[in-house]
């Protein structure tokens, strides 16, 4: 059996997102796995609420990552200098099940500057450590995103992949998406 | 012995963290916990390059976590709409790994609401469904913030609590915590 890779990232807020799970399930089976989208449970939304709606697609997720054996997050910068949080999330949970989390960026700076492009202020705390304008630091580490990020894709012995797309393929490009798929054929 | 609490957010960026810290851990010895801080680890961090600290704290941190019995998350927005990543993170990790997960946030609007007042453009695709200018979808279920984080916690039993604290207690107001471990005392 192919092993299963969850495809963690904003992807799903795409306008076609199952054209997009399906161009990565596509390099997925290319490469010898099985690529599980977030929409892939078959949810009947149309009777709930919106609340409702929303956790059952949480539980639905968490279940989709419990069965596949690794992950593979789009940490590609989102509404912030940050990665998506709810990517952020599925990385933390697969890293608790044991599952090699594996991550790649379409825009290669590192957090430190992104942050810094990103507040308004900022100001020296000491020799070692900058803040913004709330008072609150800016990780310095040299990483290309949230310690806790980066460190659960090292530790897990995964690969963390940071290629500059064009623009308008911030979201979409899978030149790196393709490159962590071939650092985890190798890997398995 | 005192269930052990993870006191995920933000807080480690303040000024005095461990200042913070310990006002967290008083309250929790308050309500019958034991607060466990992200810093709480003692790490010779000085003979290391700035990415191998980063590292070797991302380690120490989920080592603390996979010792707590709950985890208590700050989720007052952080540089953006939702949540601080590292965060965003720990919550998915303690999920995984079967802990209740308590949420707070000082800042009481929800998701959409914010998400709207960050972007620059926004679109209808459909009757239902709003985009960003880079034609990313806008969550709206009604939710305080992504589905994963506010889904983690009603599935694992914990609670969200939201709050609007002053703007200069954006990131140090208790209260919300405070209200987090009230409920986790009447849950444990």
């Amino acid at each position: 059996m192919a092993p299963r890779v969850y495809l963690a990232g904003p992807d799903v807020f795409l306008r076609d997102p199952l054209a997009a799970a399906e161009r990565k399930k596509q390099l997925c089976r290319a490469h010898g796995f099985e690529g599980v989208f977030p929409l892939d449970a078959e949810l009947e939304l149309g009777a709930l609420e919106p609340r409702a709606a929303g956790l059952a697609i949480s539980r639905a997720n968490e279940a989709l990552i419990g069965g596949c054996q690794l992950l593979i997050a789009q940490v590609t910068p989102f509404r912030g200098p940050s990665a998506d949080v709810g990517t952020a999330f599925e990385m933390g949970f697969a890293r608790a099940l044991g599952l090699p989390v594996y991550a790649y960026t379409n825009v290669d700076t590192d957090f430190t500057t992104r942050t810094r492009e990103f507040v308004h202020t900022i100001r020296a705390r000491s020799d070692r450590i900058i803040e913004d304008q709330d008072g609150m630091e800016i990780e310095n580490f040299g990483l290309a995103d949230n310690l806790m990020l980066v460190g659960a894709v090292e530790h897990s012995g995964g690969t963390l992949v940071c290629f500059d797309a064009p623009a308008d393929a911030r979201f979409t490009g899978l030149e790196a998406f393709e490159a962590c798929l071939r650092r985890a054929k190798r890997d398995f």
